[in-house]
């Protein structure tokens, strides 16, 4: 066989793999939920078709009993789809499904989190010591929690963890439209390795899911967790048919007190992060569609007569909005610092929530404030 | 009668009217179209509430006979609303109806414009001598002609024309959901004179529209018209059936272009600017409801078959679309310049528009270009 191009600048005699030889990086996605399958299908197309990286990509699977009493990681192995939570998607045939999270992460070099963000506390004190030390990660994680001293940011759990320098990844991302091929995009914020967000950016950018970097890990991951707020004062101004003048007002003063917020917290965060898809697209999609509207807009239109647990657990089956308890979150930090001066849309959504005001008062306290810009 | 206040900075001996007294501003609206009588209301609630205008508002109105046979003029001044244009919605009583644009104007100190923009060179030159030297104008309108040289702003035009300072008010400005009351924002920009621009805030400021002044009198005025260009990438996603991501990534991609190409024809531009209501509420507003998104998803609809100009006559009754001329004075620019691979979306919009592309060109021209943010 003729020697590859590559095979010129190995030195002679050394001893090693195929793999090794050109330094592929293996990716394991830690995840194989909805958006985690997406992730994974991305991911492997791009691993088959760079030298840089490793063909196969391994999807750690949380692993179930389907009806049908086979395991879901026999089931994604044999038929190529994730059969619960993305059928009728071919991931690649280069993806292998495997249930015990260990053996998933031993030889990975790129590790992609991308779970329920309620378990990523123990799948990282799981994780401690079993991971290659020199390991990249990259969170898909949306909803870290904010405390009262601050926002406890996943990128930040993982780096703290497991030793690791940790991106993020968000954007406009419905799964499922990402999954049909659909034309979006993301944004990877990155702390300071800009080769490794390069790499992460090469990892997931296709044809139709055009990724872009910037160097602002914090205002990337605040924009996928604060903009749920918002968009529950969205779905209050669809409840109360206001029409889509005050909807977009609402849209343009949430996504202002985002950036705010972000700023204060971490004077790093730059304002044209709000401008990425992480920032004005995802807030869009997000008003637009999904579940925190919906049922923001359903607790209006019963003049918030219906309590949010009531209503999830009516719409939701019983699943928690993001987007009320980081309303919550957020207002106590507000309380915290007395910030509620400065932030009142975030804290007249709280305050609707918890049912201290009417819905119709998601417009109404502009009406008592001096303008600001 | 006590003196009043006012009165007792007064310079002893002067003869002057009890309006010179405190000098308070008159104000004229030039334009009784829909969206110029909602400026009318909104104005005349405040000349009453504050001191320092005018109670009454001076509307000229392009005399129109109703079908009844009555002058419009009239049955406005005589039922306090404008039935043709604004039917349902008083004016408040201290609007007054001019057909006679000199008699309205004559002492007028300042000037709002709202009427069709291509009645504006007509009504300047009409104007040239017949206004107070130091009177202070503000547009409305939307839709300043690209011309390959670069934009011709109407505030220039109406401050070149007539020797006067023109600032500019736009944003998310559905025109009947403000006639009735419901919650919106608007951004004025100004060149230099801060004062006047906080007198326009003033005037147009009520509970329910909030206005905020910001010095850049082009960036505002290039969203106002801009803005359209991306309402027609946005109808050709809907027409497409492509999902909310996508739209929301051509969205983010045209306010991407609109600042980029804003501030390549006018350094002074502020990012800030696309922040305010005249960028991103704006542009969220018309890319959810609106003419040009309409006619935009029913051409995307019939895959380009049936032309614009057909459209346009069947669905607007032969009026014109904004965003289409726009997209092609748009192009002509790009031309000029070479500025093609800085603004693909622009050029693609206008190379669907006129048929050349097909309407899916709007997400495939992403997929053959080269990543950049």
């Amino acid at each position: 066989m003729a020697p590859s191009l590559e095979s010129h600048i190995i030195p002679q005699g050394a001893e090693i793999g195929a793999d090794t030889l050109i330094s592929r990086s293996k990716v394991t996605v830690i995840g194989s939920g909805n958006w985690g399958s997406v992730a994974a299908k991305l991911i492997a197309s791009n691993t088959l078709r760079l030298g840089s990286f490793h063909d196969e990509v391994r999807m750690w699977v949380f692993e179930e009993t389907l009806p049908s009493g086979d395991k879901l990681s026999d089931v994604i192995n044999a038929t190529n789809e994730n059969v619960k939570y993305l059928p009728g998607i071919k991931l690649g045939k280069n993806v292998v499904a495997d249930p015990d999270l260990e053996n998933a992460v031993k030889d990975a070099n790129m590790l992609v989190f991308v779970t329920p963000h309620q378990f990523m506390e123990a799948i990282c004190k799981g994780l401690v010591g079993k991971i290659k030390t020199d390991a990249e990660a990259i969170s898909l994680v949306k909803g870290m929690e904010v405390k009262m001293e601050g926002p406890h940011m996943i990128s930040t759990l993982i780096s703290e963890q497991l030793g690791v320098n940790c991106s993020v990844l968000m954007g406009a991302n419905i799964a499922n439209e990402i999954a049909q091929e659909k034309f979006s995009e993301a944004t990877v914020g990155y702390r300071q390795n800009r080769e490794a967000a390069e790499k992460w950016v090469q990892l997931f950018n296709t044809p139709y899911f055009n990724v872009t970097a910037v160097q602002d890990v914090e205002g990337v991951e605040l924009c996928g967790t604060l903009k749920n707020v918002v968009a529950i004062a969205a779905g209050f101004v669809d409840g109360l048919e206001m029409g889509n003048n005050t909807k977009a007002a609402i849209m343009r003063l949430g996504l202002r007190e985002m950036k705010a917020f972000s700023k204060l917290l971490f004077p790093s965060v730059k304002d044209s992060t709000f401008f990425e898809s992480c920032g004005v697209a995802d807030l869009i999609t997000t008003c637009l569609g999904g579940r925190n509207r919906k049922v923001a807009e359903a607790f209006a239109k019963n003049g918030g007569k219906r309590s949010f647990d009531e209503l999830e657990k009516e719409m939701l089956q019983g699943q928690k909005l993001q987007g009320v308890s980081t309303a919550s979150e957020v207002y106590e930090v507000l309380s915290h610092r007395g910030w509620f001066e400065l932030f009142p849309l975030f804290s007249v959504v709280h305050e609707i929530c918890i049912g201290r005001l009417p819905p119709s008062a998601i417009v109404q306290y502009r009406e008592h404030k001096s303008r600001s810009s």
